[in-house]
C-alpha cells in the first residue's frame, strides 16, 4: 500500500512539474513576443507563432495525463480536487500561449513597421515586463505553493492596470497623432497583457485556494 | 447493479442539463446585453451585470457536483472524459456570461451616450444575433449531441469573423468622424462578441469530440 501510494504521490508530483514547465514556457514565449514587437523582430515573432502547436500538444498530452491517473488511481477528497485543478490551471496556462501568440502576429501583420509608437514604448516595456514577472512568480506559486506569492501575484497585476490606464489616456488624448488604425493594434494589444496576467492570476489563485481551502 | 449504474446516469444526464441551462442562461444575458447596447438601456445593463455573480455561483456548484460524481462513482474511459470535458464546458460557459457583462459595462460606461455610432448599428445588431443565435445552437449540440449542428456551429462562426472585418474597415476607412475613443470601444466589444462566439465553438466542438472520438 504505501508503495502504491507512493507511486501515486510520484505522479502528482509529476503533474504538478508539467504546469511549472508550461508557466516558464509561456513566460518565455511572452518575453520573447515582446522583445519581438518592441524591436520588429520578424524572425523572433515566426518562433513565438511557431511554438503554439507545441504548447497545445503539451497541454493535451498532460491533460491525457491527468485524466489517466484519476482513471487508474480513483483519488478522493483532496488528491481529486488538485488534479481537477490542474485541469483548469492548464486550460488558463495554454491560454496565456495563445495571448503571447497573438502579440507576435501584430509583430508580424505591422512588419517592417512598428505597431509601437516611439512615445508608447516605455508602457509597452513595463507591461512585458510586468506580464513575464507575473507568470515566472506563478511558476514559482505552483512548484512552492507558497500562498504569500500567491497573494503577490494578484498584486502584481495592478500594475498591468495602471500601464493599460496610462496607454488608453495616451490613445485618446487630443494630440494623439497615429490615427485609429494603430490606436486599435494598442488597444489588442493592451487586453491581450490584460487577459495574460488575468490567467495568471487565476492560476495562482487556484494554488492559493487548494493550499487553504479558501478563496484569495 | 442495475440500479447503481442507473443513478449514475440519472446523474450524468443532470451535469448534461445544467450545462444546457447555463448555455440557455449566456445566451439569453448576451442578447440583453446587446439590447442594451443598441438601445441604450441602462436598466437592462444593470441586470445583465448583476446577473454575472448568479452565473459565476452556478457554475461553481456544477463543478463542485462533477467533482462529487467523479470522487463517488470512480467512472472509467467514456464516462470519466464526459466529465472531465463538462468541467471544461463550464469554464467556456461561463467565461461567455463575463462577456456579455463586459457589454452591458461598456452600454453603462458610456450612458447616457450611445457607444455605437448610428452608421455600425447594423454590423452589432447582426453581430449580437449571430453570437446569440450560436450560443443557443450549442446548447442543442449539448442536450442532443447533434454532431452535424456541432459543426453548423463553427461555420455560423464566420459570420461573426466577416462582420468583425466589416467593422474595422469602418473605423479605419479614412471619412471615419467619431474620434479614437469611439474606435477603442468598439475594437473592445468586437473582440467580446469574437471571444464569447469562439467559447460557443469550442463546446460545440467539445461535443462533438466526445460523440466521435475525433477533432472537429
Amino acid at each position: 500500500m504505501a508503495l502504491i501510494r507512493s507511486a501515486f504521490q510520484d505522479e502528482l508530483d509529476g503533474v504538478s512539474q508539467s504546469l511549472v514547465d508550461l508557466c516558464e514556457r509561456v513566460a518565455t514565449l511572452m518575453e520573447m513576443a515582446t522583445q519581438s514587437i518592441l524591436t520588429r523582430d520578424l524572425k523572433l515573432a515566426e518562433e513565438v507563432i511557431a511554438a503554439d502547436v507545441a504548447v497545445d500538444d503539451f497541454q493535451h498530452d498532460l491533460d491525457a495525463r491527468i485524466i489517466d491517473i484519476i482513471a487508474r488511481q480513483q483519488p478522493v477528497a483532496s488528491d481529486l480536487r488538485a488534479l481537477a485543478t490542474a485541469l483548469r490551471m492548464s486550460a488558463d496556462l495554454e491560454r496565456m500561449g495563445d495571448l503571447a501568440h497573438h502579440v507576435a502576429k501584430i509583430t508580424r501583420l505591422r512588419h517592417p513597421d512598428s505597431a509601437i509608437p516611439a512615445e508608447l514604448v516605455h508602457i509597452f516595456t513595463s507591461k512585458g515586463a510586468a506580464a513575464v514577472k507575473i507568470a515566472r512568480k506563478t511558476a514559482v506559486v505552483i512548484a512552492t505553493r507558497n500562498i504569500e506569492m500567491a497573494l503577490e501575484v494578484e498584486k502584481d497585476d495592478d500594475e498591468i492596470d495602471n500601464l493599460h490606464r496610462e496607454m488608453i489616456s495616451a490613445l485618446i488624448a487630443p494630440n494623439w497623432s497615429h490615427g485609429v488604425e494603430t490606436a486599435i493594434d494598442l488597444t489588442l494589444l493592451g487586453r491581450y497583457y490584460e487577459r495574460y496576467a488575468d490567467h495568471a492570476v487565476s492560476v495562482a489563485r487556484r494554488v492559493y485556494f487548494l493550499v487553504t481551502g479558501k478563496f484569495a
